[in-house]
């Protein structure tokens, strides 16, 4: 697999979209280096966003998280979270009732702001659904979900509901090697078991580069074939990028190992415009 | 939807194979008048057998436990569970190394006496797999994966192994109206996550068909259209019944309400010959 | 299933983006009436944009069309199709040799105008595959694809090639009962053989939404919630309009019959803020 | 990948199973040294039977063509085809109506032998579907299925009904290197198309397998690891043959090829007991 460097590539674009986990920071941290890298795109005036399927904190949470791991110039406005697509769905679109939500409290927090009242699924009384308008699958690292799940599955096929899926990611990394089945992966599992497919948010869906493209073009002109989408994984940032219309690169610092990176381009048909070691290369 | 008369029909056959949950028990219990039902075929000289997707416990104890709930005279022969199908599988296929599960601790006793040795996922040492040979979900009921589930799905990704899910049902009943998601669920999840097919044991497989069939035909002749398949499930009971060539009745009395009958049945295309209320019709 | 009217409820919004096939014509041609509420709409200033998954004609195609059935108003650039979407991927990402397509020469030649030479699969010759670079399903309304889809799947087996499906929908009515299978439904034959995903365009991708909406805001300002998408399909029309942020009105006089309506918004989980019986009501 | 000699391995059995596509014979016809293999197979008393996902033509025809291409003592009855099991079922489940079937005429002649009427889907009248009472999709190698698919899929829609696939395989090898889509494939695209699932015959399902076994005890006394199961794809008989107990053996004359034995075996979890070049070795 031929590999080339970031910055020398990312220096034929005027802005870079990326990618967070297994790009910028991994299970340990920072990525080494990561800061010299975001640096060296300011100074080239690079425009940078950083678009991930998190929905875990809110942007505000997210901004001071990179501070303080060591990226401290990152603006609020550079963050884009599965979790503000999901909020902004169900600010235009849910407009009474509560919102039922499996997940932390604290997420449900942040993306649940839109004015209703919202009720963990722990705290439904199944015998009494007729207020609940809508359920949330919220990003869960490190949440027992082992009883819930079983509530939520009842809540759902006693009462027919719009379902939205806040992180579609089906799991998280929790160390060099290992994984933890996430949000995504409990929702597929209750569509796998009521027959039903629900709202997901998050990469490759578009939402979330169409909101960083407009932002973008709101204060200033970027064609989609100045943009670059960097990430470490094929479903979803690769084909996210390729199918909005950006050129895309792949890192080989997360997901999608060096050695795995062509079988699994063949083998998924998803064509990276270009492949990087990592962002600091 | 016109139902019959389960006793009418029962009486046209030689051999009546019964589901267990839903059939002849519910989350009450024993269903109120099928001790009587029994009586009945065992007095018209119909042999009965109870075929059931259950691997947590070992057809003796499946047998203790309906003699506890009322039906006295059931032989430990006369039941055949998913976990044997299981069992019988492992006997035969893995012969060396260990076999690592998912479950509680009691129904690994049963399943797990193949002669080699056997370990809950959670011991496992996910740094050092070279002994381990296969996996096995076990059945769960109340057992708390919720932490043991990551690492499973972990110890897939860094062996590939012969992986048996023993009862291959999606949930439980733990209710009249509510359900729990059983191991099948739960290794639907595991596969859905890694991309990858187990074995699944259980109905609608024929295995289960087939031992019991073979199992009458040692003391007897009985053609195919001469046994009955009752049961109350139609992905489980009446298509594994169809498949194998056997009548099919579909009760309503457990999975499959009366109301949702017809239009079940013409959403999946599975057809029972018969249908009834229950057992005690 | 209560319904409204669609003149109603179309007046509280500042733009309206209308599906074509069961919303505006029908196997029949234009639905009678809907001439008039075009004027309607017109006179009441309340922009339109009509969103089809059709990828058989060109933009100008598709008007001329629908000036044939007598909307002679329709201007080409309030159509947007699945095909335009398709034909914007292969100019920006493919960007050497040459593209094979699956179905008829007229829908080739319009999308496959990005500059680069293009070949039906029956020409490709399959022991020499060096210079294809990307593989195009097209719309194929009455195409005879027995013998070519043997050959496409023999291609995309031999060689791993980025794979477009430029109309998602899996089939097309032909009748008031009738329908074919489509474009989306032959790759997703193929898909299933092949164990891949293609990238298909169409609804509920946000694609045309994206477009539509980004070429509105270039002349005015629309915010989301002024926008209604109106459409016969659930899962595409609807679906779509949802996670886009759209309000969205389901009509009953295409795919989505009154019977069956409530049954099927319920089954899927998939909500339209509106339902009425067509446009011309 | 280590490989063993298939007739040393053979020898530890008191029967063997053999699949013929990929084992027997190939694209070219008998593969080379097979005749050789039989005899010696013959000459050492090891009983044979030959498991066929084929339901083009009857027994005898199977047997007639086994002769012609030079295994001139196979028998009728040592041939189990995916057709005789389509066969059995509809038999026994369906007793009145008409069965309409997607298929060649002649594979219909030898299924549809069940007493009752049958008719191609093309000779159907949509409007008056009162006797249909099954639908068979049939093997249909060479079949133009064009027109009639959509025709199938149009009756599947108007009318429930019992839906059987006489041969589950979704491809056929048509030369060394290429396939063409099989009765299985385009079920498969139905099942799709209608939400709905299927009722299929064919390895890896239980009955080929039940069915060998049982006619093999009826003149003698076999157990399970006594038998042993060649074949040639890992999903059909490889999967088959574990999970109904017998010894396996993957010969890489066929579908699966050296080079991607190990990977496949790794990625599907599916693992044969031996591994053989052929039936020559």
């Amino acid at each position: 697999m031929q590999t080339q460097s970031f910055t020398s590539v990312a220096q034929q674009f005027k802005a870079v979209f990326l990618d967070s986990y297994g790009v910028l920071k991994n299970y340990n941290g920072l990525i080494e280096g990561v800061q010299h890298t975001i640096e060296l795109l300011r100074k080239k005036n690079i425009t940078l966003r950083i678009l991930t399927n998190d929905a875990s904190r809110s942007q505000h949470q997210q901004m001071e998280s990179f501070h303080m791991i060591g990226l401290r110039d990152i603006q609020e406005h550079e963050i884009i979270t599965s979790g503000m697509m999901a909020k902004q769905f169900l600010e235009q679109k849910i407009l009474d009732g509560k919102i039922a939500y499996l997940g932390p409290e604290n997420s449900a927090y942040y993306i649940l702001q839109s004015g209703l009242e919202h009720i963990p699924v722990r705290d439904v009384d199944l015998e009494n659904l007729d207020e609940i308008s809508a359920f949330v699958f919220l990003d869960d690292e490190g949440f027992d979900w082992n009883t819930d799940i079983n509530k939520t599955i009842n809540l759902l096929r006693h009462k027919n509901l719009p379902v939205i899926v806040a992180n579609s990611d089906k799991f998280y990394p929790v160390s060099k090697n290992d994984v933890a089945v996430a949000a995504g992966g409990i929702a597929k599992l209750v569509e796998n078991m009521l027959n039903k497919k629900f709202i997901h948010f998050g990469k490759p869906d578009s939402q979330m580069f169409m909101y960083a493209y407009d932002q973008l073009n709101a204060s200033g002109t970027f064609s989609k074939n100045e943009i670059l989408m960097v990430g470490d994984t094929l479903q979803a940032d690769i084909l996210g990028g390729n199918k909005f219309g950006l050129k895309t690169m792949l890192v080989l610092s997360g997901n999608t190992s060096a050695e795995e990176a062509e079988l699994q381009i063949n083998a998924t048909g998803i064509f990276p415009d270009y492949v990087c070691e990592s962002v600091v290369s």
